[in-house]
């Protein structure tokens, strides 16, 4: 996703700033003569902008001086389990630019939103990233005025916005292409609400992939319920029922999975010998905690965050990239997906 | 702590900006005859400066004009679990009072605290709040000028600074007394690392109130080990098998208790009707899911992040209350410290 924008775009002042080893704040006032510096640190900045062919045009410098190197982070996230490794990882891309990052939480609340959006355009903050909780579309923000801005996690409804998410399918298609791939045939699926998106692309996205491979979904259907291990525990009972001979049972989340887990444990079924299990989030204390540890999908959320930060500063740099941006998950393989047993003969 | 602070403290520009709506920046540039604000704003700040009978003194003035109405929040905590409520509950009260909040993680790294410092200094920030992750004190922050700073969760090793971190002490207590309430005996404890400071201070207050209850230590000894399910689960058994008739077991955190819970379970034991259980932490997802559901201790960390934010701008305002200020911390009773079986006659 960077690599096409670093290649056309010219040297922007934050290059500068890390060449030469200061604040982008500070290149700003050697630049534009302002402020006390030391005749080294300018001398510096001359040189790395120099080095980089980099120049404000008058335009441009009207635009940048009037900069403030400082980014808003709105997360609508009190829980943090999901933003929090997103935000981490933005604040890292930013930080390491020395853009400082302004931080509010809004848990959801509209009027919350709408206060700090006005105390940020108040700071007057270069842009803005909206980090959310679901994958669901969210309204865009609306704000006192217009800033480049960049969703992540939960994208904006308008697609003309700048959003980065995971790839809830390719993820979903990771877990169950590793389960085939190990040999398992009867493959049931055990996930969250029905109206929560990612629920329902993760479960169409598994019907799709064990028809590719001209299978059928154990039991027959989607079992959806909650995002809890007590669903997990009951759906294990449930599966086990509907389907004799299930071989796997793919989860939507590490909570159910975990759930899955130990109901099969106390019904004697081993994991992962009569059933291989698959979770999704890489919930890394719920996930390792399992018995046996469980294979999960894992959403780069880090990741996610440094790739909203770096799209948030093309926006400012005058080049947003408008649409959808999804980052791929990885899957982590641990003990609840080893061999199956010899089937009897 | 907070009462006698506001008892005996003059209006701040912080109490004019509540009062009349806005923020403290428009405050600040009413009060400097600064910027261009509308007629009816600058009325209404002036009004409630008088109703407070606050006023800018010639070198409070001075002081005052520079201020940045911005905080640094440091936080040296990558997992986030424990610093994420607390950040949030300074966010808040910082937010409420229009300070603008700036974030910086520095992933426990001398080199890039130094870096933040550095960063936040040339910011401007008015004060900065130092969240870490263990109780065990830290060395104070060296950035490049003295700025009013709080230490937040891990109190700072100097004690002139002025720190915030949870009664592990009055927490502990809590939960030997509980155990004892319900009528429980011959207690045992499971904790994290020997030379966790957490950890030891919760074991020896454990051993002090069973003494006060003329009781032992059920085994004999603290079992020290690893703040997880893992041990929790070993540690079930080591205890069962040292102190025959043991019916409590209180565990120094909700991992711990979490895994002991599932290795009783699968030893036989009833919980609570035979053994109950006490964790610590009130991490919702596992003491919630736990079966049966965890009695445990809250840290009240979103409350710990409120007041460390509201020493900070008593600091800032010129009245820091230097000692390390301790939290009480409040029990959640659940089902694992329900009734006990009658005993055999």
């Amino acid at each position: 996703m960077t690599g096409d924008g670093a290649a056309r775009r010219r040297a922007t002042l934050l290059d500068v700033a890390t060449r030469s080893g200061v604040s982008a704040g500070t290149v700003s006032k050697v630049l534009n003569g302002r402020g006390q510096l030391r005749e080294e640190t300018r001398k510096r900045v001359l040189q790395a902008a120099q080095d980089l062919d980099f120049h404000i045009g008058p335009s441009a410098g009207n635009r940048r001086a009037q900069r403030s190197f400082a980014v808003g982070l709105l997360t609508t996230d009190s829980i943090g389990r999901f933003s929090i490794p997103a935000l981490m990882g933005a604040e890292e891309a930013l930080g390491a630019g020395r853009i400082s990052v302004l931080l509010a939480d809004t848990r959801g609340d509209p009027f919350r939103e709408r206060h700090y959006l006005e105390v940020m355009a108040e700071r007057n903050i270069d842009g803005l990233i909206v980090m959310g909780r679901r994958c669901d579309p969210r309204p865009p923000v609306v704000g006192p005025r217009e800033l480049p801005t960049i969703y992540a996690l939960a994208p904006s409804a308008n697609p003309a916005d700048v959003s980065v998410v995971p790839d809830n399918a390719q993820g979903a298609r990771l877990a169950i292409e590793h389960l085939i791939a190990t040999g398992r045939t009867r493959i049931a699926h055990v996930t969250g609400p029905r109206d929560h998106l990612a629920a329902q692309v993760r479960a169409d996205v598994t019907v799709e992939a064990l028809g590719a491979a001209g299978l059928d979904l154990a039991g027959g259907r989607v079992h959806y319920g909650a995002w809890s291990e007590e669903w997990g525990r009951q759906a294990a009972h449930i599966v086990m029922r509907a389907e004799e001979g299930c071989d796997a049972i793919s989860c939507g989340n590490d909570q159910i999975g975990r759930g899955v887990a130990d109901a099969l444990r106390e019904m004697g079924w081993r994991v992962p010998e009569d059933v291989a299990l698959v979770g999704f989030d890489n919930w890394a204390v719920m996930a390792a905690s399992c018995r046996p540890p469980l294979t999960t999908v894992d959403m780069n959320l880090t990741e996610l965050g440094r790739q909203a930060a770096t799209l948030l500063l093309h926006a400012i740099e005058g080049h947003p990239e408008p649409g959808v941006h999804e980052l791929p998950c990885q899957l982590v393989v641990r003990e609840s997906t080893g061999p199956s047993a010899p089937r009897p003969i």
